[in-house]
């Protein structure tokens, strides 16, 4: 089910978010076009790379779209990545970037050429200044909330939350922009800040409002869950696990999977306590992580897992990344979500395609990254509707390029 | 500009991923009717909570949405809840939930009802097995590739950032779905596992395909990013910043404001690095954090920002939440997406509206949540077009209630 087939989409863009959205489009079926300047963008090398340099963080954001290389240093390269942008058609004239949305491309210039344009700019503060995942985070309060109990210091996170949370909120402006566009025939130009979607986020989830209401900051936890019942665990043979017990039936099944039952009553007395409510077994959790802790230090992993598994408690191993594709059903074909796919210049990966899931498949398989400039002149012929003699001449005057692809 | 003003999204959910689904919804326009059992869900009084026990985290998520409150353990209640689900009418017939897709809420069930429903089902794991955002995290590597250098201890973080991609990706499915059906009166299932939108994310950044052509897992770098220069730093007055040089420019502008400059020819030649490139950058990073502390070390925090801001270095401090509230401008009414908002049960809050920016003002403006039932008699009236003595029957046989305001 290729839900968004047909949609056209331009794209403009660098690092994570805004490729991240223009992924998230072509993973849906939708014809996502990026360009960039000859010779790729400020994130064309960005690590990890393989041996020979090619890097794996490109491929990875860049699945399933077109690329076309353009010299954008000069007025004519600007102006046919313009015609690509406004180019006609129902389903076309949506820009997604997180370019500074100036000059050649402020949204008043672009809205000239094409006044339904759908316009997404991702930006990094909302005054433009700029700003990046890691200093959103740091920002956010949400650094100082993570890491051991007691730790004064910050503790960054490997993952670029905000930047995803970006990129995920860019794809719902332009659809709903485009459904409204559907609709009324009006086009749009939507802003989006990194810091914005951070600190709105911050909010919803109830770390602010907690802020103001109490004047108190949720301190750094270690491992354990806020409100309820859940941390990590270390088992016989070095491995760890996490161990989640938010509901009254998720309690249930951990007390029973360990054995543990005839220990509580004693120790809800201990703690004026009443272990069916999970704000009790948050304020006991050390004292309830000191009963069950035996249990899991006394069995390996795949013991862990057995009893876990018969009893349906809600667990689940710390798993590095190798062991994540090594040893997890779940990231493996076995999930219809992966497959294997052939990447030109890198070899054969596990890829995904979409998580969203339609009952009559397939979806959009999962796809490789294009190389730089491997659909330059497709791309000219199909949107621009140029002729083999124009294509030449833009190659002949350095104004676009396509890339031989690696080895070939 | 309301984009989705006139869509009706009916919402069965408990936790973060579906509520932040309907909250997005809701904030761009949407009518969203959430549906709880008479007394609240899973979440409804979870922490943190005022000093009454009213929930700070479901006010969060459900704002701007519609509650009625149903009797869901009776029959009478379920087809009640399926009548809103599938009531009829072009811009209805959409329900996002993640409550188990068996029984009365099955798809077969509720597609007899109206053939073309969009109905968006959150799962955890893929085989429909229970995960929740830490135990898929634990899974994912990320909590192994975060914390100290030379740590083996795996380290969870306290957004749940997974929770968040989900909640978003289900806005996109939604769209995407809805799109589809304006355009070919079609309906659609989809499914969305929190598990596979984690590893899938994941997979895209380039954390799986570094571990799967190298072999090796990337390890936790401290509070320094990977690939380039970032990384944070202690102020005289006991704060601590963020710096980031990931492009040359933002490189440049650093050198400068701190004044290293002259050191950098020598150490290029001790690292056989040209700095110039942010793969050497980041080789030689503990170096250049060595030259840039005393500076950072020499200042206060105003002192610091003084100078960083005066030549564009892309920097930020690290805040605790009161302090994002105290001292960010962002986090304020000077920024529009904020404003403060009476919330009943709880009081005065700075309250987020969409990230979302339009040019056309004002966008949705910030909302409070519904307290449980607050809109039962309305919903039965405006959704199913029932008429008084019907609405007093069903509060007559206690299936619905509606909750009288804290405090009125």
């Amino acid at each position: 089910m290729q839900l968004l087939q047909g949609l056209r989409v331009v794209e403009g863009s660098a690092f994570v978010a805004a490729p991240l959205g223009g992924l998230t489009l072509a993973q849906l079926g939708a014809d996502v076009i990026r360009f960039d300047t000859i010779g790729g963008g400020l994130d064309y090398q960005r690590w990890p790379v393989t041996e020979e340099g090619v890097s794996l963080y490109w491929a990875g954001l860049n699945k399933g779209k077109r690329s076309i290389a353009i010299d954008l240093s000069r007025p004519e390269g600007r102006e046919l990545a313009t015609d690509l942008i406004t180019a006609p058609g129902e389903d076309a004239g949506i820009f997604l970037s997180n370019f500074p949305g100036h000059g050649w491309l402020s949204d008043e210039r672009l809205r000239e050429r094409r006044p339904d344009l759908v316009y997404l700019n991702i930006i990094g503060n909302p005054d433009e200044s700029t700003a990046v995942d890691y200093t959103v985070n740091a920002a956010s309060g949400i650094a100082l909330a993570t890491g051991p109990v007691g730790s004064l210091l910050p503790v960054n996170h490997a993952l670029p939350a905000w930047d995803i949370a970006t990129g995920l909120n860019a794809v719902i402006g332009i659809l709903a922009a485009e459904r409204h566009r559907r609709i009324t025939g009006e086009g749009q130009f939507v802003r989006l800040s990194l810091a914005d979607v951070a600190f709105t986020l911050v909010a919803n989830l109830g770390f602010l409002a907690q802020a103001q209401v109490s004047r108190e900051n949720r301190p750094p936890l270690g491992n354990d869950m806020y409100g309820a019942f859940g941390r990590d665990f270390a088992t016989k043979d070095g491995r760890r696990v996490m161990v989640v017990a938010i509901s009254l039936n998720q309690w249930q099944t951990l007390v029973r999977a360990t054995g543990i039952e005839e220990h509580l009553p004693q120790m809800e007395l201990a703690f004026h306590a009443d272990f069916t409510k999970e704000q009790d077994r948050y304020r006991a959790r050390d004292a309830i992580a000191a009963l069950l802790s035996p249990w899991f230090e006394a069995r390996t992993l795949p013991e862990v897992r057995a009893a876990l598994d018969q009893h349906g408690v809600c667990w689940g191993p710390y798993q590095t990344f190798t062991q994540l594709i090594d040893e997890d059903w779940r990231v493996s074909t076995a999930n219809h979500v992966f497959g294997n796919v052939d990447h030109p210049g890198i070899g054969r990966l596990l890829t995904p395609a979409t998580p969203l899931r339609f009952p009559e498949e397939p979806a959009v398989a999962p796809a490789a990254a294009p190389l730089l400039g491997m659909h330059t002149d497709e791309v000219l012929v199909d949107v621009l509707g140029l002729n083999d003699t124009e294509i030449g001449k833009l190659h002949d005057t350095g104004l676009v390029a396509s890339m031989v692809p690696l080895g070939g």
